[in-house]
């Protein structure tokens, strides 16, 4: 069976530099039947690392979400490790929406019994440790690491943060007693599989991660359930900056 | 000691009938020294019934805590069941955030083994099963409630929701074995006290319990803790519509 | 990126008629480059509906992952709603092993906040509550039910299994407040679709499902972890019965 | 609204020292409408270092609470750190009910995600881990850390305990990744305040955190719940040294 | 290996005649080297249907159990299915203490994957939840039922309370899907053979349970740890009522 | 009451030294009326690391379980500490069946607070922490330690095991705040007495633990239940090299 699908990738933050790595993170694992389209909201923050900026994120992705539904997409990726926006998105989708975090948490338990996650600034731990929580995972978490550099110095094209993240993954694999390791942030997209080959266990991305849930929940005919808790948000007239999500 | 306290109460909702519901019973409260500021988004959603007008809501929020503490208040009170925005609204704050929801549980777990609560719309009991979770109160809510009517038919002046809350709390009492029951939303703060009354059990509203948290909070000399995962947010330009979240 | 790809479909019964129930519906949803080899084997038991029948299965499952293997698979499904001998069958793969309720699980919560699961008899539900345990997954389940007929009976041509499927699943969207349906037997694999279409809700088969994720590891790029708990098997001579899983 | 407010704040061990301790602690955050009663039984241990220890001090708090319900109190602290009797003085009582260590983790939750305890000898690190489990905050909760001194080294003069309390403080800032200390012991009241100046972070005591919960409860109509589990104890003829609890 | 043991049962209660009931279970079960002393407080309540009355138990349980330990017994059943004092027991004693309930669960989960438990009033289930989950059996729990009925109208000659648990424990066989059924209350020792025959399951007693624990435990060599938490309880000078705890 | 008890003993694995040191540490414990079998398969793994090992062993403990039901046994043993096959048995028996794992961890959580486990190779914790989990432990366990030496090192005589097994406790009684250690490996079942003595702690094997466990059972008249998940398996031809199941 082919399937034909169009997944919209959705970078939170307003970095044109991290759309890219993501969409070629994406585009590298997408079936031939795929089409990946990357966006990112144009207005925002140009990075996520925290509570706040993931409330702001969340208004740009639900926005793209609007857009990507009246575009007739398949599918959407809310491509930050935070999964910002995601039951709100889910509302507002017709199709299936799969954050990175979620989609990377899901495939490490099934390649290992523990997995670590190595992310960018600590105070953006406290954001996987409740994600792990709500999806079920805090048992299957060995340890949390981060590698205390803001999100942004992934795109500054040094290589500094790279090179801390794969001497962190060293550590966490000699340390943690995990079977696999979960990369925290977008941005990291384009390195899991080359630490997956140097260091010889699972180095997991989300973004290509969730292309293939996408993939696979449009294989099967599954969509964002609409009976209940997911239903399209009840109409009502918003008002302000946010008039343009009516109608 | 007197504590002299300014507390900034926000629906984030944009019903001005709800804010001065919720004005009304944070007033009926709040300590001789206290002075409440209640206020509402001007752009927003005109009720909260899902994840969807939560992420909406919750830059409402952000707005008024920023307003707030420019504006030198000694607290900020969310005002709705779904606590929208609570961990991002800590950071922007440097004083307590309290939100409604969060203030109720644990008001109810000190008078009582295990609570139930009643809520507006069947979707919006996810929002409350999550926030059980997310403050480790689970195990001490005995059954969560739907009234099947939207929020604002609290505010359309027939009584006809009223009512039925107050059937859902006798049936509640009846059949949880419940020791109190959490409102399960702004709109019903002035329920509070009479059901208590009526009912003989203790009926909680979490409008009046923030209010309270907060002048303890502050006689404590007691605030966010600017240590880490509630830090300031990292200063970045955020772009478009959020510009004047800036400087 | 084109992903070459042969499944290996294990049937972890010796049913001749349910393997080939599950070769369709691995079929059904395969990718153009992927080839389903859906195998049995040769001695076990006719259905599995317990502990014990799980024992048996697990070597027939062993026996086969180790002929997979040898014949060079891309992945292993064990298409038992019990996942038997799921962890030992990591440990002797060095491909990924995907077991049809965990990924009928995996996706439920991806589609919707809660689940229902529908299955045979009773007491194979102690089966499917101890695996939403260990993979995280108890919270996302709202109810479990079972329609009281033995495997065997959904290949008894008269459809009667079927229909208590059926109905159980209408029930179960009507009184659970569940968003999705995760049908607890391998034998139910073709019902999914169709359900999903007349119930409006996703319906999901863990058969096609766990398909779709070893189509999805396999394009990732991820295999099992052979570092610590998943690691090969220590060499050992086994005895007897057992003697040809030696070399 | 002003709150007219007797408080009867229990130190359940014999100690006088530690009760006027505990005395200056309450009366620094009380509300000027509040008066606070602080006591201590007159018979049983003078300090609480364990479980034996807190079954006799459980005693004493009861005849506490009866002698403080037959005064007409507004409520009652109990203001050791294990919260020894707490649901026993609930089912005595007809007013609040709150323990120390309750209301310190309760506002710890509130200005941080996570916080430290600072306790004395190590042994009642299980009382406290007993606790955090009991009320819910077991994931709040980032370490628990002893001094190794006995509670009564606090009331010698030297200051040599305040000193380790100190340096243990720092240590978990700095160590933990949490946003808030938790005193655990009745006799640090004295330290909070200072010490969340010097560190910067919220130290928080109990015995002044519960005075706040009480004048809270109050503030809002809200008492001990008489249906159910905490319902007055049954009317039966206690004998021998417990005889001066009947009638 | 024969063992020479003499087990201390302790009701926690002052009725005779419950503490009869439950020596004659204690001896129906006894090994040929055990000798039981059954004995229960000289001042106390004479029964323990809440947290006040355990308060008030937990002292004669310890007065109990310092006289046992004087007198050289080889370990301490406390028969209260609540296991007043249990802790602090485990500090005084220097033998193996058990206590019923947590006996009887523990068995039952040896020989059920979930049971029920069956016991007086329904105030009572509050004390019964709470050691579930302090023991680790909360997932192992099916239901909890309650006859209604005070615990001594298992005492009143009737056998109307007998007749009551008969009928709750088939109603909990056929309803909850549980494999066991435990007795919630000492009085009830004397049904667990006979229902376990009537019934067809096991109907688990934890007076008779813990003996054979105590037995099991002092044939091991197995006493309560005193390395650490459970060490004796610190020298220190009891006043008044408590003075004969002392030396 | 003398207790006439036949226990089958059955270690998992086909060693025949390790079946004699289990034999005599289940001797050493045994009451007078109760007479050991000890057996192990005929066919299948010498010794068992991992979850493949533990499949295989399963096979040869059901066979061992059938044989000892034909027997007429009271009771049965699976002396191995992941306790391969343990629901599978309780299927197959109608008498009580126990796991070394089982038993040991609930007797400890009779005698300390919280235990540590130190057991053989690295890769066997993962099935030593599914264990916990199952059985409702994970909070009562405060560390697991490997001594990262196979399981048949223990019976090779040169003794370099048993000694690392003794500095790992002593590290674990040092480090960990636990009050008792439970040995994780039927093949340490001797070294529990002694080290007990040498410690000043329980240090707790399994093998004898299960032994005393059964004869409580046997006594108390309470076999595995029969109704429900864990009845008869179903009948059902199986084929093979499982015919012998059959009839």
């Amino acid at each position: 069976m082919t399937t034909r699908c169009i997944i919209q990738v959705i970078n939170p933050n307003t970095s044109q530099a991290m759309t890219e790595t993501i969409a070629a993170a994406a585009r590298a694992v997408a079936a031939p039947g795929t089409e990946i389209l990357a966006v990112c909201p144009q207005e925002g923050a140009p990075s996520i690392e925290g509570h706040f900026d993931e409330a702001i994120a969340a208004i740009g992705v639900l926005q793209q979400v609007k857009a990507g539904r009246e575009a007739g997409v398949s599918g959407h990726v809310i491509a930050c490790f935070g999964d910002p926006g995601l039951l709100a998105a889910r509302e507002l989708a017709d199709k299936p929406v799969v954050g990175i975090a979620e989609a990377a948490m899901h495939m490490a338990t099934l390649v290992a019994t523990r997995f670590s996650i190595v992310t960018t600034l600590p105070r953006t731990l406290v954001i996987a440790r409740h994600l792990l929580h709500q999806y079920g995972f805090e048992r299957h978490c060995a340890a949390l690491h981060a590698i205390d550099l803001p999100v942004l110095a992934l795109e500054d094209g040094s290589g500094r943060a790279q090179q801390k993240v794969r001497e962190q993954c060293i550590r966490a694999k000699q340390q943690d007693g995990s079977g696999a390791i979960v990369l925290g942030c977008g941005g990291m997209a384009d390195l899991a599989r080359e630490l997956t080959l140097e260091l010889g266990i699972p180095v997991i991305d989300g973004v290509s991660a969730a292309v293939k849930m996408i993939e696979s929940l449009s294989a099967l005919g599954l969509s964002t359930s609409k009976h209940g808790d997911l239903d399209f948000p009840r109409a009502k007239p918003l008002s302000g900056m946010f008039s343009h999500f009516n109608g």
